[in-house]
């Protein structure tokens, strides 16, 4: 049976609210997720949360109570609270009647199977949490395997980044890794580096993309630099034809990725 | 030449303050820019600032410079201040060093040209002022008219959607309308409109698009109503390869705005 917590001081809540921060998400290895949709997705994806914090009305829900009975079957720690504590928990003024603690996956590159997606993303120095989970909904969206975050990155198990992500970071693989580790990795097998710049000469809708295809996004303000453009096996284009010269970082790589997708369509 | 204010007390600088609050903004009908580039993109496009508040430090780029003594020359309001005001104003720990209180265009429909453009999003509710200033970028890009918001949306001349349009806020229309009246303007003339849906067969990469073509973005949660669906003379799909149904509001703007663009491009 769930137990009931209705103090912030409780040491359970406490440690809930502290996953908002990213060095307690180090050192908890836990992050925390919001929302029914969210949660089923992630039980769907054969995860179930650690801890399992709810309402008396989330927990109304037939899929609500499934999950929380499954947890509790799983050994995790069920709780019932006050709408306000959830609301302080996930830092929403209009909170989700349940959330989720899970545990961080390794972020390693070696528990990278290329071979289990035609395409992967991999984004260098994101700011933009944000901009990491919507690029993990996208990945969903077009059958990517994951994304690999390159360099110094926003964290993708900060509430912002698994909320913009839609489920998908239970979905896609998420690696760490600076970039000379990377292009060890990536060279020990298969797979064209593509990368987009403003330099380059070949159209994006022109390239020939081959399996796995691993598109490099870069830095929202710099861009990719130079060193990390030259290793690219492909640099492309993507024309613009107002007066901005680039795109939001999600949204060149959802550009790329579809194109990608469409170029392999026909054979 | 600039006048110096360091008190938080200044009405000017309350002025600026209170317009990141829409009921404000509303009732001054200006809106906050923030950061040299997108204030040179505001004037590139020929728009100076009512107000321009900048840091000693701000002042002395060349372009800032220029800037602010053609605001100046304009009859605008120029102010040094302290970074602290800065950052207060634009609600960002480490604020830009320069910013500008712009006055809002009309946003009515009978301002939008169709002619102008060969391709105009039009969303329906949208709550996120970011999806909103990224579309807007997005248009940009693409060479778009502009955004028509319809129904209750977000507003785009928040500090939040007008940072994410990197300037496109000065380069694109923008106008609200009710859906029944947009309907109206829009069969008072030509114009494809386009909305995309889970429930439709067309694979939008099969479709033949028409200028101008007007794609229709639907609510983030709910997507588009059945009644507004209806009205699309055209319905595409956009395949899902995941077990997501759905992208994000404005990755769905793109990915349908270059595909539209690609499928232009041969004849």
């Amino acid at each position: 049976m769930p137990r009931e917590v209705t103090a912030f001081s409780n040491a359970t809540v406490k440690r809930l609210r502290s996953l908002r921060d990213k060095k307690a998400r180090k050192e908890e290895g836990l992050f925390l997720a919001e929302g029914l949709r969210i949660i089923a997705e992630a039980r769907d994806s054969g995860r179930l949360p650690e801890i399992i914090m709810f309402s008396a009305e989330g927990a109304r829900h037939p899929l609500a109570s499934e999950i929380i009975g499954a947890t509790e079957a799983a050994g995790g720690d069920a709780i019932e609270t006050t709408p306000d504590i959830l609301s302080k928990t996930s830092g929403k003024d209009n909170p989700q009647m349940i959330l989720g603690a899970y545990g961080q996956p390794e972020t390693i590159l070696s528990a990278i199977d290329r071979s289990s997606a035609p395409l992967w993303f991999v984004a260098q120095a994101l700011r933009d949490p944000g901009n990491i989970g919507t690029i993990l909904r996208t990945g969903d969206a077009v059958g990517a395997g994951g994304l690999i975050l390159i360099d110094d990155s926003a964290d993708p198990y900060s509430v912002e980044a698994v909320r913009a992500s839609m489920g998908a970071i239970f979905t896609q693989k998420v690696a760490k890794a600076p970039w000379s580790e990377f292009v060890t990795w990536l060279r020990g097998g298969s797979g064209q580096l593509v990368g987009t710049s403003l330099k380059a000469t070949n159209d994006y809708l022109e390239v020939e993309y081959t399996r796995p295809c691993f598109l490099l996004i870069g830095n929202e303000q710099q861009g990719l630099p130079a060193a990390y453009e030259e290793e690219c096996d492909t640099l492309v284009k993507i024309p613009m034809a107002g007066r901005a010269d680039s795109l939001n970082a999600a949204i060149a790589a959802a550009v790329m990725a579809f194109q990608v997708r469409a170029s392999w369509r026909d054979q």
